[in-house]
């Protein structure tokens, strides 16, 4: 890392970009702007600068240690979105709001300026004549140009953009998400989808997908009921307790929860919920879920949950959770913990889904439904990228 | 099971005991006319009967098919007890309240008269006056004659009574529990504590128990809060999330809440609670918790959690969990898995304590503190029956 | 009430119905086999024969003791209804659902059936051809026939069918409960909608209503969620604490949760519940509220509430509620009030609607919204009927 | 208002403090260095600089516009403490915290640095040889000195202290509270107890209290769990539901937190919370509360509560609540508020206790027990205020 010069706000703001050694690792963020992306980008400086601990990161414990992940310190950001507001200006914003620490946004902001004049316009915006085609080849260009000039060895898209409604059958595009990934496939890039939204699950990609021989991730990330529901779930499996019914009600404002109200998104993101408990059930349980939108939140994300269960002798029982997170602190640590193992499956000459990952994601590609099988098949993995070249 | 004449209402009140086959086993209570082994007798007799699913007996599901398990229907019950109330008439206080379905108690009527016939009195009674010794040896002798008037291969001893209260340093002779467990071991019965009191768990029967050669498992079943606390502190760990305070109050009025409401009883109680916690954790977070007596809610127990943790960036956060359960439900199944086991180990030829059977116990004899690893050891434990002679 | 014979199980299944004494109130229920008109009826029996305390009956409190209300003995139920199953037989099966004591429908069953045989076919069922003419002449001859071959004083006609969907502007005929509700005009007796549905709050029936001269009450009784921000609202305004968001799901099984799984009856329904906050706080706060048909819970129904508040200085805070109550046996005793009070109402010749019964409703026609300024109505209501002739 | 110079942070740092109007009110708090003075002192600065709105402040609702309190502006403070840490500080600390909002401090730091120049030194100390006399002498001096050197019309001393423990009956000295409230008689100023401490309320003062003719209030600030309590609890009366057991558990790590840990005044704080619910219920329910400490938590404390309440025909149902808030700021608007209205008592001639200031408090001198009739005497007492000379 001799050659490496720390990415300060003197660098940052100047013209030419900081050189950075041959081996370093980009994430381009879809959606740099938003509150994960911002989170992620400040927390990496901040945790780099030992101003916070890692709190978060599972790959800052010690069964990563020797997996040659690429350094924190070594991560170049930039990404793509639709809007303009200047990512310090973000932080700010997220700081007053109570999502990041106060003082947070002014001691990284060089990093946060850096990682801004890497964001490129995002689309299609409204009112965009730009073809599907049009759009893939200027992603990828903008993927091989940060790869190009910042001297990377590879970048990592990672979609932290807020969930697009399903597509409908007779869709004559594809959705944005898929647009995104299909740059990322052209431009050889390993490919991260923490949303619901589509990406690269659609069959317009799979052959291409097929050909790249890239690692990718997906889908949806795992950060507050669905979590909980990972471990509960087999919870009353392993108990033979008997799950009548599993009702939930998710209270959000942030970006997330209005883009959530719109029933075609939160549908997307339902289907994830849902998947965890058919999978380790075996069964789905009455009870629906609803995702308000509840701007006065922010980015305080409350779900309860009321599971009603039977046991012995029909007796009829009652579990209630409370979760009220910040939405963008949990998401943050582990988009970065997935930036980081999918940059090293990449190196490593991984390709195709990478099940094993399944801990971090509420409808992985395969692998347990259970959290504690997830995190026994993370260690795996860990293990597995220790032992590759 | 051929010869075995079915133990019905007729058989069970006359006066000549019914003959069961060679190889069956006794399963002895020490509390057996409390809510648990009245539950889990009556329970027995009702699964056995098609009247109920077996629906939170772990035995019963497919894993433990081929485990040699004794059946239900051959356990023949008896124990000890301080109280006088029959069987028949406990199981029709628990359906008035609530605890068994309205009309069980006379489905099963012959089986709860069967077992009742089988209780002999326990003690120390108030007032009195026979030494330890002299109570082992009249428990020891209950014992041995329950199996041999009763034909039976072996006898599994379950202490299921009320929580004592610690036993002083300075004690001049030994709780209750321990005497039970005493003659337990004297009489070559394996042995089950299903409470947090002492039983085998003293200086004073150390060298006993392990001359003995007998398999024996504990303490304290694990049947609500802290079932809920083994899988929600390993998520935690597993998130690499900082536990900072766990806190905890639980309701309830059965016998076990007025016993509970005396402190060093609760005392006992709760050593196994954050026990749990300390070993998931590594260390010991905030927080108190709290057994209060309330009448009122009868068997139905409530418990509140709060945990304050803390992610990424210092963000604050916190999980709440509600858990309304009937506690005589919850732990009768576990009470006819563990005579099922530990029955089969000692078969089996296993001697000494049972850590595999930790998925049970709030403080087991070892292993992991994880839910879901004990789940995995308690696997490999059906898989080591399985293969045994 | 010398010559009023009891109303036993003999008498009730006799062909010949019981005579009642010249001044007994009639009481029928639109929807006379739902779980509340059941559970009324049984309950009233069952308060009258001592078995059980009038728990949950205001009327049966000191306030009320002099304010010349039928007594509970007197009344004297019927109703309409398309279903078919007996009244002891309903009784039967929501004592299975834990909705009503064991034994209670067999202590009661001559009141039972005795009810059962005044209960009369409703509609319009399906494949109906009748007018809303013709269906509002057979309901109001079936009323005329009660009141006459009983020998009633008056008879008071109680809605307590399901939520019917809200109707539209473009409706051909009048919904349901405004076909009973004009039956009940056209039959001179006073109305109590404890249903959400349009009963008389609709312009086709506005002029006969102002006609009849008759007292009503409605409408959508409040049980549960609404009762508890009644009281919570105020609070937060007293206190000058400024509510930003209130949001809440409700879970509930039985035919109300079936129903209101339409979102136009939720809707009817929501409208109720938001009206309350409106009311109070001045302002309609954040947050949506979610009505899920759970049939696992029967009727056992569980209201979570969530309200984000701010208090000095723009400090966030939280309050969250959990109310887990069975609808009938919340709305029952009600019911009984309300037929009581518009009873005594009638005979003391007050008529139009009585907003001093807000304290029941969640959409009163009109008085304060505060359960507090209500219930004081109340008490200043029964001073009224005091002192009326 | 003409003369009064405006309190800026050059006119407080200079050694000669501001001149202020023939009319001013001071206020001057026992535990002036604490988070809920320190709260009231930066509020009522900030709300007078317009940078908040006075939520949490019931005096600046409309019903106090012509009560005549003395304007939020003109309020001048000092007060008695043991700690030394300066109030800007306590501002910043407090803000690190997220009890204040950030830059409030900054933005206040005149008001601050003025009050900290009026803050004498509380006891007895640690190792204090005075007697009760001298310490009653030493406080009485203070108050005269401020009210004579600002030429205030009167000082209003208010008890914001931590919460001490109960005194024993054969305690040889007065509780540091009465020393305090001794001294405020002596004085001739009027008196607040917020908090459960013993103040007035020993037979040691009730002469000289009674001699003074000053109006006082107290006892026990309600803000939050027994706030829900005396809203709730007249609920359950109004609709007849029986309460069976009432529990609850407070975590809060703040100050109070740590004084509360301490039984005896523990014991204090819930004769308080448990005097609500027997006044008005009518009966005292099974149940205990339980105030831990957890330091983690901060100034936010978490109050749950327990329900258990019967209906029609014995029905069991159970609310729960959970209020999340942040202590200082319930408590310091309320604190301002008694500060202004116990003034205006004094002003308008009013002496001995204030029952109708009960609003405020958990163990108030007398009057009803459910906020809405308290709520009821607040309005009538700003009448009466405002139609005094």
């Amino acid at each position: 890392m001799a050659g490496r010069q720390p990415v300060s706000a003197e660098s940052a703001s100047s013209a030419e970009p900081a050189q950075t050694a041959q081996g370093s690792t980009g994430v381009w963020f879809v959606g740099a702007r938003g509150s994960v992306a911002t989170t992620a980008v400040a927390g990496c400086a901040a945790v780099t600068a030992g101003l916070h601990s890692p709190a978060g990161m599972v790959t800052e414990t010690p069964p990563f240690a020797d997996a040659c992940l690429p350094a924190l310190s070594s991560l170049v950001f930039g990404g793509h979105d639709i809007a303009h507001c200047p990512l310090p200006k973000r932080a700010e914003e997220l700081a007053a709001a109570g999502v990041l620490p106060h003082g947070l946004a002014a001691a990284v902001r060089g990093e946060l300026t850096a990682a801004d004049s890497e964001i490129r316009p995002g689309g299609p915006q409204s009112g965009d004549t730009r073809s599907d085609e049009e759009l893939i080849a200027a992603f990828t260009a903008d993927l091989a140009d940060f790869r190009t000039r910042r001297g990377l060895a590879r970048v990592v898209v990672v979609n932290v953009s807020s969930t697009e409604p399903q597509p409908t059958p007779d869709a004559v595009r594809l959705p944005p998400s898929s647009l995104y990934a299909a740059a990322a496939v052209r431009a050889g890039c390993p490919y991260v989808n923490f949303t619901p939204s589509t990406g690269l699950r659609t069959a317009a990609l799979t052959d291409a997908v097929a050909a790249s021989g890239l690692p990718h991730a997906g889908r949806d990330g795992k950060t507050g009921q669905t979590l909980l529901r990972s471990v509960l779930a087999p919870m009353f499996v392993q108990r033979a307790l008997s799950v009548r019914a599993w009702s939930g009600t998710n209270l959000l404002g942030g970006g997330d929860g209005a883009s959530l109200a719109d029933p075609a998104a939160a549908a997307a993101k339902n289907a994830g919920k849902e998947r965890v408990l058919a999978d380790t059930l075996g069964h789905t349980p009455e009870g629906e879920v609803h995702i308000d939108d509840v701007p006065a939140l922010g980015d305080w994300k409350t779900a309860w949950d009321h599971i009603a269960f039977e046991g012995f002798l029909g007796s009829r029982m009652i579990l209630q959770t409370i979760w009220q997170g910040c939405d963008s602190a949990l998401a943050a640590p582990l988009v970065l913990d997935l930036a980081r193992l999918v940059s090293r499956a990449h190196e490593a000459g991984l390709s195709g889904p990478l099940p094993e990952l399944g801990f971090y994601f509420k409808d992985p590609d395969g692998g347990p439904a259970g959290l504690s099988e997830q995190f026994g098949q993370l260690l795996s993995f860990a293990d597995r990228l220790r032992e590759a070249k």
